[in-house]
């Protein structure tokens, strides 16, 4: 038995790393353990040494005081890791396996998990369906950026990487499979993204590479990506997206642009598919592009879609938010355009990614050389206790993807 | 050649019965004609003679002034004909056969009607995608609520029923086929109603009133509807539907009552699918139940619907309404719970129904008995003279769906 | 600790109700077992007291000798029960629960379950993927035609009835959950049928009749069933379907005049969809009716399905036949007009149905009053001892699905 | 007017260029045309000047003499040409259009059309559904291996690439969608081919690269092609495809070597995905490589094919052959080992390729430089001349695509 370091929320803009309990089977009480979840037992669970845990963007909502995370809150739902041991009732898996673990994490028994909608599972979360690891309220599933974390339902959750060596030699690309490569990938499907696809992805952020990556993944003709961050935006292009600053104005005009010969019978031309790689802390375009203004991506994503387009909303929506713009967007109201969205036809999909879903397929093209997700992202590792660095350049725009490596086993092959 | 009397919009609350034009193959000038369509040649088209032409709750928006809908328009966009004559270029259509026409029209020959989306063609409408008979901003083709009407490219839009006899055996439930019935359905599909679901349908209007029957015909184990006007209520509990008197205050408990044993793992039951056949001019709930909240429904459905669930639009809402409660609602914004349902990953499908994509399917259920539309929806035979008499009635919440028979032909078949 | 009566397969024609042991959460050696099964341990088991436990066509396959099934063989893959003890590791499932098992054992935990086809399960079977209880070379799981059966991955594979008394209720219905109901719908949903279909179903033994419900409940506007059998054909007209006398010759003349009006432009009318329900066993039509010949049946699909039109096979083939008619039959070919369904594109679907995929909303179809599939496959509750008798009839073609009643806990409750 | 030199089909062996009559509005007798289209007005038609025209695997069948194609008939279905004429209803496309034609001749008007299934088209060939310019039993459209062209139903046949001049510098690839490319891509589709699955094509025939290029743009991990023929293997490997000499013996070993380390957990390791691109002229694998064997590649299909996977068969398979190996053949029976695929839970989606379904995507993935289908298959331009020459290579095993370029607008743009 050892320690268990980790990465630990202490109040608005501060992170720490500290030391931890090791994993047990049994879930103790705790900063943000729900009650109905204390005490409970997991002997199907298995524990993990951390080989990579990612900071998340959504991880920055909880840092930067956006919701009711309390302090003490141990972070991290973007884990892979080596299995160091497994409770009695694991039967698949075994000590030694290198997995991917999804974030959602999801019992493989109710309703929802048997429709592959491990998103919204309904055991794990006394709250409300769905849940993830060190977030909050999500039932209070201790997090994993730390150097061990336990994985419930093991044989259910874990995806087995077929060969350790392949593994450790992709470990940076096999570790975007735990949220954001599938979150991307899952933006782009529900945005109908397919052969010869033209497509906006607002947001250069991870998420926002993530699906643009999948979008040339899926086939896409053309993937544009608008942010105000140039240096995401150099991101974007690096792997063949083109690019809009929306700090100069309404996407709208220069999607049109990029497009040319393409238009439609009527009107200019736009998009067949868009995504919201952004969410609920948007910010406004054009001479707004320093104010938060919650609706400006969807509102924007209704008018550069074409009719009978769709859109992907993988960007996070709250039910509460204490530093909302306004009364209503403190209690997740937007003021949709909801006129015009219908006017096109438009669908809308919303919600966690069910990583389960895609991660074995993304998992096979990252195997076999079929797509470069850690160079697409910029991921970076940096050791354990560089992580409140890296939430804080994060935090700033960086254009990386940073990945904790608690124990050193990244390190080396990074270039 | 003989004149055409037809249902005419002289302004708000104002409809009469004038004497017009007997259709021909070009687009004239006239009152909401797109200047752009003026002088345009229809050798594709058919002339029809109006076996039934049905009155819409979205005509009801225009006639009460909720639209920029010009004075002196001829409505209709729900018939159902007689071939009288054929143009030039139609091949297969023939003189004497009896159809349904679809109230979006379309041209059959650009990408969207290639890929069914027949709501948004893009070669009928020169202002935007999509187009309809007899209605505001949709390119200015007249209205069928008249004797006689003229739907171009006849071969690509008319739905020939097998025989002439069966058909007017049949007529009232045959003239649901146009609109209400595949708008119904579509909202099911859409909400991904099917075997063994439990569906809330908001709104038992005619459209509500399809729905439901459609969710019957999908497999839906429970389909409660929603209204705040008794006499629907009961047209819906008369063929099977549960209901809830949404002016008793929020559904979300009703629906759970009903409900009933099938509780999921956490929470209370809720819906799998929801369906607004609502749209933009609802009212609110409860004490709020006499004034118009636009969004009202929308978020209601995402209250009582589950994590997982699915939310279909066919209820129409608009990009500009001069009616509108506030500024944000004039051009077409509404105040979304949006995080709830992003809680819940719901999806959301909006639009015009592409009713050619249903209409043979629920033409064949019709003709085998599988479902009885006309007496679900009460469908109700009318001379074209009473037209503004329904028009009126309708507007005051009768639970009927009013069928202008323009000569006669329905009368003496139905009850 | 009790002892546990079951059905025994004691060679061709032979079958006999016999002691056995009662169920442990450790696989034993036995007639059947596989050796890697023997050892086993299923600590995520539970021990069902049978509630209801029907005899299958697939049953008589080994019956009538026509496998390779060993003496002592304990039969019975259609198993509705109490549960009354469960495995330590079992965590939702509680002693007192009425439930479904789907006959295909699945361990909720592979590649395959995770994507729903629980029917090719890779952890259950060291022969190959799928498995079910009782049968041969599917890895040895001891059949449910008994008091008492272990049921593994209990908290995956069953399915909990909401409520006991309500279960109690419609258990005749609800007992054609575990294979011929979703079975059926399967065949249907893989021949695509949905609203407004014309459908044909070859075999009126209750997986066709299953089908033939399954076809109504989705909505389809004609259903043919054919058959050889009188009996059986009358009971499929019980319920609406039209009839086909497979004895009388050729079935496309027949169904082209049921279906009378609904021609294409050229050729005469053929059904949209068509579903094999007989399986490799199958004869011959006309004068050859009295005669095996195993390509009858999906030679005829292709013949009576129209162009664009889809056959779903769920009816059993064989990779062995012992008693096949010639060579090949006994190696599983079979002479496939492939050319036939080449011209008109037809898709085939194969297989066991993943019973999960539709378990729960064919309940809720019941449970709701909205199918009557216990009526319309005339299920018929005999006394476990009185199982060699359901057998021999059920061989000789009686138009009952038999339902084996270990406790006498249904046959108070049926007419 | 001018005249027409076209490729003309005059016995077993024998083509030769002759000059015919150029295009009209109207259908003539002539050989292969059927008697009901004799006379039939095609005022709905466009004329094309031919740019491009390929040969096409399924000429040989005829050119090979294993079909009942008269003497006289003009040959080619693979039109990519521009429009020099346009019939008197013809709206959308215009004079000056570069467009490719769909190979299956489609009326845009009846179920089918509506429904997508433009392959088995009810309104242009009076023999059975579907059809194709110059190929026998398809109802008599004159064949466009030919100076000059007549497609009907142009509005809704022709796909109108967006610019002329980007148009011609990618001539050789767009040549390409007129059959090969959509005929792989449905192959891959039809098989499921995702995101990260292995795949396995019989055949490296210009379909069987189609395929295999296609198989990477949906995001295959792996693609192995399987030949007889090592110089069209090595055109497959030459854009990173695996290969299997299918001379060597059986391929499911080859197979396994090549998946190695993704092995399921029983069994050894099969593929996701298969396609047919043989058809029924396929021969033996081993020592049988030289024998004409009809059901070799279905049969294989179904054994390298995982439990739970998909077969793809857009390879021909006919219900006459007169060269058949044996009677079965002769009336397109084959014997194929069902009860395997059975056992497997495969499926098999045959027929023509619905080429409309595909081809925008297709054009747009080829115009943004997603794909390289030209290079892939070795597309290889020929003056109208040299066509003889072609087919005679072509059927010796040429690695070589042969487009037919009879006014040189192609050669000087080809490297």
């Amino acid at each position: 038995m050892t320690g268990n370091r980790a990465v630990v929320y202490q109040g608005p803009g501060q992170v720490e790393v500290r030391e931890g309990d090791y994993p047990t089977y049994e879930m103790k009480d705790g900063p943000g353990v729900n009650k109905a979840n204390v005490g409970r037992r997991t002997p199907h669970g298995a524990i993990l040494k951390t080989v990579a845990t990612n900071i998340c963007g959504s991880d920055q909502h909880m840092v930067r005081g956006r919701t009711t995370a309390p302090q003490g809150l141990v972070l991290g739902h973007e884990i892979t890791g080596e299995v160091v041991d497994t409770g009695p009732d694991v039967e698949f898996i075994k000590v030694g396996d290198i997995c991917s673990v999804p974030f959602n994490i999801s019992c493989g028994r109710c309703r929802n998990c048997k429709e592959r909608a491990t998103g919204v599972c309904l055991n794990v979360n006394p709250d409300r369906p769905g849940s993830a690891y060190g977030y909050v309220d999500m039932g209070g599933w201790v997090g994993g950026q730390a150097e061990y974390v336990m994985v419930p339902y093991a044989d259910w959750n874990l995806l087995k990487f077929p060969d350790r060596d392949q593994a450790m030699e992709k470990i940076l690309d096999l570790a975007m499979l735990t949220d954001i490569f599938p979150t991307g990938y899952h933006g782009c499907v529900s945005a109908g993204v397919t052969t010869g696809s033209t497509v906006y992805i607002a947001g250069a952020g991870p998420v926002g590479l993530a699906a643009a990556t999948s979008a040339f993944l899926l086939g896409a003709a053309v993937v544009i990506v608008g942010d105000l961050n140039e240096e995401r935006l150099a991101q974007a292009r690096s792997f063949g997206c083109e690019t809009v600053d929306v700090s100069q104005g309404d996407p709208v005009e220069q999607v049109q642009q990029i497009l040319g010969r393409d238009a439609p019978a009527i009107g200019q031309p736009l998009v067949d598919s868009a995504v919201d790689a952004v969410g609920f802390e948007a910010r406004g375009h054009g001479q707004n592009a320093q104010t938060e203004m919650p609706a400006t991506v969807l509102n924007s994503l209704m008018d550069l879609t074409r009719a009978g387009g769709a859109i992907g909303v993988p960007g996070l929506y709250v039910t509460g938010d204490p530093g909302g713009v306004d009364d209503a967007a403190k209690h997740g109201s937007l003021s949709i355009r909801l006129g015009l969205g219908w006017a096109k036809s438009h669908s809308f999909v919303t919600g966690q990614c069910p990583v389960m879903k895609y991660n074995r397929a993304l998992m096979m093209a990252i195997l076999h050389d079929r797509v470069q997700i850690a160079k697409n992202v910029n991921a970076t590792p940096i050791p354990l206790d560089e992580a409140p660095r890296g939430y804080q350049e994060f935090d700033q725009g960086a254009a990386r993807k940073y990945v904790i490596d608690p124990h050193g086993m990244i390190g080396s092959r990074a270039g």
